[in-house]
């Protein structure tokens, strides 16, 4: 039973590395299964299709992001403060990514959005209820900002999406160049999309 | 020699619509020249590779788009009224493809960037001079605007780079939920990334 799940891991990491690097329709069951060192007749054991396997990389990665996004947006400290934390970690973890291995991954759910969004209805779906769920993560911030006095901006939720579409838009970028500093841009314009009161005493934590 | 172009035409654009309906790594030479009811054989008459028909590609849609771009952006009117123009445009064009086809194909330079730039360098540096060019562009109106002071914001190139990586990222989401309305956030988010001048009055025209 140990090895069993073993077994299950090691084809999940090496699909997640795999896509990561290449996305997912260039892939094959059987390069995964070598790149995961089992034998090819076991992945239809724990995955009925390269579908399901995709499926079950985008869940596990959520799983990660998630919790790491949750940390960071639930701290202690003031509101865009927070957001701001957000973007640090985004840009570190795209730097950590492109030092191992040499370029620039981007956003897995972003990269499979514009692959598989519009031939595979389940990734689509579930790609969606990510994208909501981390709108709906931004949100909470934003209106407890908005609540303060620090952001002008009325429909938060709205203003959430456009910062989530900014991070986006950023992260296709620097993909592009493979250079990290483009999302440096990140802050300041988060500030700017959601009418924050004087960006520079905000960007101070005054 | 009419039949030869005749031809290299048809590859061309069944390669673009299917490119745009499920990317570039799941396409083969074959499939590509059934669609374009073409020999196999005359594929290596025109491309040298798969890779060489992607950069044909990409050429083809970014000369039209460019011409599409200048024309809306070197117009008679006041600067932010052409980049509201440009984001109508794209929002029409994104709803006449989901019409067309169902699904919004979203950006195809967005799409092969994610897909494409970490593993063939030849597109990596064409999809790079494309969206310098269109950042080239969109900065040319925002240093007119600034002139004018219509907006604030004094890093006119970064500001440019900014208003382009929320269009990609708005059409990202787009795509995702198969929604042109998402587009419609754009220009008040351009405004808001350029620090207009009260964005209403800019809005209305005044």
């Amino acid at each position: 039973m140990g090895r069993t799940s073993d077994a299950r891991d090691k084809i999940l990491g090496a699909a997640r590395a795999l896509i990561e690097l290449r996305g997912y329709s260039a892939l094959g069951v059987a390069e995964i299964c070598k790149a995961a060192g089992v034998p090819k007749g076991s992945f239809y054991y724990f995955f009925e299709s390269k579908e399901a396997l995709a499926l079950a990389v985008i869940d596990e990665h959520w799983a990660g992001q998630e919790r790491a996004w949750k940390e960071v947006l639930a701290g202690e400290a003031e509101p865009l403060q927070r957001l701001r934390r957000l973007f640090e970690v985004t840009q570190a973890a795209q730097l950590a990514g492109q030092r191992d291995c040499g370029t620039i991954s981007g956003c897995m759910f972003g990269n499979l959005t514009l692959e598989m969004s519009n031939h595979t209805e389940a990734v689509r779906v579930r790609l969606q209820e990510i994208f909501d769920a981390q709108v709906g993560m931004i949100d909470a911030v934003v209106a407890e900002a908005f609540l303060r006095g620090d952001v002008t901006v009325a429909d938060t939720w709205q203003a959430a999406r456009s910062v989530v579409a900014q991070l986006e838009g950023q992260v296709l970028l620097a993909k592009l160049y493979n250079d990290t500093q483009v999302l440096g841009a990140l802050w300041a314009n988060c500030l700017a999309l959601l009418g924050a009161r004087a960006p520079g005493e905000v960007a101070a934590g005054l």
